[in-house]
């Protein structure tokens, strides 16, 4: 009775139930998985055992999840050491486990990537098979990656929501932090906010680059000189010409260290300098959890979970699914597939060519733009 | 040639626009009216006589601006001096203003009654009509404020999506700073979201009450005890035992001092006493500038700034629009008019009975309900 394996790992998206519903859809169009099985927090299920019988759920649960943002399965950040990767080989042939869709980023790809090895090498008969997913597009080869325009289009409609009351209410400088530690994606598509040079963002830092805060307080200068208001997009894991976040509040974390309030210390640092009224704003994890999805990237977070069912089905185990985006004007997406070593722990940073001083340059804003869609302005009098 | 003036006060909000659309609607059926001037950015359009000709606005720009957030005049918390008060006079007179509808909240109203009172006993010929807005919905006499619920719906939402994400990835306290200075109507209406006691939001405290920390502190261990995640909302505005904002930074303005960083101080002190992993985030002014309406909010919005032209036509200057809710379980409002002195300057709280801890009382849920609407819980498996 040959089973497959769902798991989650990392961090939610608005659309990662959409790559569970897809890979539910597309195995039950295959007999030889007579089970699918859901990790319950992630790693943490897997080693627990705690599963979900993912055939099991009720049409209807299964369409509700399906269009709800954050992990119905529940995901794990916890690496696996070498003794987890043993114990979840024990546990896969316990249940007869031969297909294992590992939903991640690049991080997690490297533990899909070792499962993969494992299984290759000790010739265990399980397929391995990543599925992209992260709202920080910041995973190698792909196109993008699920959930990112979404997320992405919650900032940039946050950014442009608060600069029109920036704008209602003039004489002050407003900081919008945006989810993002070393790439700048996100914070980049706030940019599709801007059609005129008075919209918002008026200022905007790509993190892959340090900020000098004298930069930083002449941009803004210039800027509320010239409007009387000023709306700046920052990330969270900006830091200052030192490498270090400005002086915030930093919680050391697996990943690294992460400054909590950047936006509010830029505030500080501004109100500080150059003696303006400052606020800043923190949407943080509601940008990612955010109950509106972006239509194509539901459809394509489906796809991704189809089209690894149909990979394992294949035998391309040790790959991850990729989106392609078809040539010529017109956007669309196939599905492709890449070596999981080829993406574990790779981290795609934003090409400097396509940064330019607080703007995107034509390409970049032709690559985002079909992936948010538009971001209209907000008229005023 | 008998012209009316708008105005708007104080932060903008969801559907002010909205009424904006129906005092433009209203006052087109009036030939009385020959001309409807917007003062630009409040009272400071008025004293620069920058005004905009908003019976020339075309039909879909009007439509357009109907369903946006944010003022599309622009505001202004300038508090009028005597010496305003004066010059106002003379600019009305100069363009012939027999009535001036003044949109804001209930300091707004102060000056709105500032200028019943001069036209009154000056006798001149100028009906001044309150228009209620404020997502505070902190508005004495009427039954709640344009603006209210679209806010606290959206507050309402992002604590239940913010949750969601916390349940998929737990061992995490979660903060959500709430607007809300003094009065807990919006962090009251998160309520919403939590369904069974294991929803978000797991704590909630309203800013009426100072907040002891050793109390917070063993909420929070209580909750994080027994379901391993934690989701607080806590309003912007909320103090210790000793009337302080926990350390947090503060600013200091023309409405008092307003603590900047509520959240973030609490998930640092929570940090510190509980050894948690702590987060906070801040959607701040996105909660008031949400192009998410919610349609009850945009028509009720819509209907005070109708009742105003009618109100002035009928020569019921010094008054302010309210909203009067209907008897029974089935929802509905007709307005009403209340006298401007008795709502200028009076700040209604959430009633102590209402009031229960970390939660709120059935009346109060009641109360919410309807206003606010469903607000389904995130399903998880």
């Amino acid at each position: 009775m040959p089973a497959a394996l769902l798991v989650h790992s990392g961090g939610p998206t608005p659309v990662i139930n959409a790559s569970l519903f897809g890979v539910v859809e597309q195995a039950r169009q295959h007999p030889q998985i007579t089970s699918l099985l859901g990790a319950r927090f992630g790693l943490e299920g897997i080693l627990n055992q705690d599963f979900a019988d993912l055939f099991a759920l009720p049409q209807d649960t299964l369409d509700q999840i399906a269009h709800t943002p954050s992990s119905a399965l529940g995901s794990s950040r916890r690496d696996a050491t070498e003794h987890d990767i043993e114990n979840i080989f024990e546990i896969l042939r316990a249940h007869d486990i031969r297909y294992v869709f590992y939903n991640g980023g690049n991080g997690s790809m490297g533990t899909a990537n070792q499962l993969a090895t494992v299984a290759r090498t000790g010739s265990f008969d399980i397929e391995v098979v990543g599925i992209p997913k992260t709202i920080d597009n910041d995973i190698a080869i792909t196109d993008h990656t699920p959930g990112f325009a979404s997320t992405a289009r919650f900032f940039a409609r946050a950014v442009r929501d608060i600069g029109a009351d920036n704008r209602a209410l003039p004489g002050q400088v407003e900081f919008v932090e945006v989810l993002g530690r070393n790439a700048g994606w996100i914070v980049a598509a706030t940019m599709l906010a801007r059609h005129s040079p008075d919209d918002p963002p008026h200022l905007v830092y790509f993190p892959e680059e340090r900020l000098r805060l004298d930069r930083l307080l002449s941009d803004i200068d210039r800027v509320y000189t010239r409007y009387g208001r000023c709306v700046v997009a920052v990330c969270e894991g900006q830091l200052d010409s030192h490498g270090q976040p400005f002086g915030a509040d930093v919680r050391h974390g697996s990943r690294g260290s992460l400054a909590m309030n950047l936006g509010h210390r830029l505030a500080m640092l501004t109100a500080q300098h150059l003696g303006l009224k400052t606020r800043s704003e923190k949407p943080g994890l509601l940008g990612r959890s955010s109950s509106l999805a972006v239509e194509n990237d539901w459809n394509e977070a489906r796809l991704c979970g189809q089209a690894a069912v149909i990979a394992a089905m294949d035998g391309q185990g040790g790959n991850m699914i990729t989106l392609v985006r078809d040539p010529g004007s017109d956007y669309g997406v196939t599905t492709g597939l890449v070596e999981l070593e080829r993406v574990a722990g790779v981290e795609r940073l934003v090409p400097a060519d396509w940064r330019m001083p607080n703007d995107i340059s034509p390409d970049f804003r032709d690559y985002l733009q079909p992936l948010i869609g538009p971001v209209a302005p907000i008229p005023s009098l």
